[in-house]
C-alpha cells in the first residue's frame, strides 16, 4: 500500500500538564497516542480519558507517548481554560494535554481537529515512530485492539531501529517473567 | 535468553463445542490463547471467560485459537460435565473448552494443571506459533497487556513465516482502514 | 381492592444455610422477600443474587427474611445438590436457601415454582407480614423500587402491631442521625 | 425525639430546567430530594447525578420532586454558569437545578451549602412534605436505602393527609399488579 501520510502537525494555543509545548518532531521515534477530548462530553469523561490514563500507565516502560487534546468544537464558553485546568485536577489526568486553537474565520471546529478531520470527541490517533497517522478512531475503543494496535506499531520501531528482528524482541518481550509491555504494578 | 520451553501437551478426557479434540501439535503455527477455568469460580465467570470470549471474537481475523481448559481442582463433584455442558449453554460460551484430566494418585490437582504449575483459576496461558509457553498469568488480566502480548506473537508468527517484514505487516496491518486486528462490527 | 391472596406454602426438599427448614408460618409477622434463582441463571448470578445479599445486609435491622428458592426448571442433571453447595460457598451466599421440591407427573417446573406461577429465573417474591404475596416481578428489579416497596411492607407492620403512627415511626426511622433501615458500615 | 428543624430555606442566584424559581414553601405538601453537586465532581458525575435521575424517574408518579443544587465551594471561576448550561445540556440532566448563591464576606462556601453545613459534593438531602429536614448523606448513598427512605416520607405524607391508612394505601401500592412506586417502562 502508499505509505501512510504524516501526521499533520498540531496547532495549539496552551498546554497543560508539561513543561515544554509538544510537537511531533519532539517525539519523532516514539509511538504517539492523541486522545482528542471535550471535558463536557461524557463518552470522554466514562471511557476516553480513563482509557488514555490506562494506556500511559500500562506503557510507561515502552517508547510510548499519550497526549491529550481538548478539542472543544461546541459551548465554547463553557469549556475555557481555567475550567479545564481544574477538569484534569479534579481527574486526576496526569499526561500533557494541548488545547487545540480556535477555529479560523469562525470556523467552529478547531484547527487541528479539521486538519485531522475528525468527526468529533473521543477521537483516538496512533502515530508511529516516523510521525505517521497509522490509526484513527471515532468513538469507544476497544482495549484489546488498541492494545494489539500500540504493540504493532511499537515492535515496528524496534525493527526500523534495526537494533534486532521482531522475534527475538519478542521473545525477551513475552517470557513467564513478563513482557516489555507490562503493567505497573 | 534461553529459549523458552514447550508447551507441556494437554491432558483432558473430554472436548465441548468443538468437533475434533484439540492439541498444540495440531495448533502449530498458530497462537493459542489458553484460559483455564472453574465453572463456579466467581473471577473467572465475572471477568476470565468475558474476557476470553472477547479475544475470540476481536481476534477472529488472525491465526489465533482460544481454547477453555476446565481445571477443576475443588467441589469436583460438584462440576461433572452435565453441569460444564449446561453452564456454558447457558453463559454462551462458543470457544473450545476441554476437560483437565482428574489428578493421578488422588491428587485434587488436574493433570495439566499440575503440568503448567498453575496457581489456580482463572489462568491465562499464552502459546507461540512454535508451541513455546511465552506467557502465564494467574488471576484477572489487563485488556490493554493481553491484546499486546497476542499482536506481539502474531506479529513474530508472521515474521517466522518469513512471508514479509512486520514493518509492513503492520503498517498494512493499521492504517485508517482499519488494523489486521479488528473488532468485528 | 380485594385482599391480597395469601402466598402458596413453599414446598421444598431441602435447606441450606440454616439449622431448621423455614415455611411462612414460621415467619409470619415479618416481611419475607423471596429470590428465586437457579445456579447457571447468569443473571440471578450477576444481578439478582447480589441485590438479595445486599438487601439481608442492609435490611438486617428490620423485621425482615430474605430466602432463596432454588427453581431449576432446566438442566437438571447441572444442578443438584452437591453443584448447589459449591456455588453457594464460592459465591459466598449467606442467606437460608431452600431447594424447590421437583415437579410432579414429569413436570419440568418445581412444585413452588409452579404454585407460583412463576415466568422464570430471577424472580423476586415479596410477601407481607400477614403472609399475604404482595409483589412479583420477573427478571432484573430496580433497587430504589425495591426498596421503596419493602419498606412499605415494613412500615404496615409496625402499623399493624398498633405499636404507633408510621409517621412517627418514620420520623424515628429517618432523621439526621440514620434510619430505620441503614446500611452496615 | 424533638421534631426535626425545618429544612433551612435556599439562597440561589439561577435556576435552569424550571419556568420558575423553585423553594421550599412552593413545594410545602411534596416530599424533596435535594442533590446538591458541582459539575466537575466525578462522584456526582459519576454517581450523584445519575442516581438523582432514576429517582426522577422511577417516583414520577408520587407526590415527590428532585430538586439539583449546584454548591460550588472551589475552582469557582471553572463553573460558572455558561459551564454549567453547557454541562446539564451534555449530560441531559432535566430536573431543576438552582444555583446556590456565593459565600458571603468572601466565604468559599456558598450560603445554602453553608446553611445545611454540607461536608462537600454529593450531598443528598431529604425534606419532608412538611418542610423539614429528615435526612442529610454526603457521599455515595445506597439505592436500596434511598429507596426506603424516600417511601418512608411518602407514606407519612399520605398519613398525614389523613386520606387513608399507610397499610391499605401500601396494599394499594404494591401488589401484583405493580406499586405507587413503579419503573416507567
Amino acid at each position: 500500500m502508499a505509505d501512510p501520510a504524516p501526521a499533520p502537525p498540531w496547532r495549539t494555543t496552551d498546554w497543560l500538564n508539561t513543561d515544554a509545548p509538544l510537537s511531533l518532531e519532539r517525539l519523532r521515534g516514539k509511538v504517539v497516542m492523541v486522545h482528542a477530548f471535550q471535558m463536557l462530553c461524557p463518552g470522554c469523561v466514562s471511557r476516553g480519558l480513563p482509557q488514555a490514563a490506562r494506556v500511559a500507565e500500562l506503557f510507561a516502560g515502552a517508547p510510548l507517548v499519550v497526549v491529550g487534546l481538548h478539542t472543544v468544537f461546541e459551548h465554547h464558553d463553557a469549556m475555557r481554560l481555567p475550567s479545564l485546568r481544574a477538569f484534569l485536577h479534579e481527574y486526576r489526568v496526569k499526561f500533557p494535554i494541548g488545547v487545540d486553537a480556535p477555529g479560523i474565520d469562525g470556523d467552529p471546529i478547531p484547527q487541528t481537529m479539521r486538519a485531522y478531520a475528525m468527526q468529533g470527541t473521543p477521537t483516538t490517533v496512533l502515530i508511529d515512530a516516523a510521525g505517521r497517522r497509522r490509526r484513527q478512531v471515532f468513538g469507544a475503543h476497544e482495549d484489546l485492539v488498541l492494545g494489539a494496535e500500540l504493540q504493532t506499531l511499537l515492535l515496528e520501531a524496534s525493527l526500523d531501529a534495526g537494533v534486532e528482528r521482531a522475534a527475538d524482541d519478542g521473545a525477551r518481550g513475552c517470557d513467564d517473567g513478563g513482557c516489555a509491555v507490562e503493567p505497573r504494578g
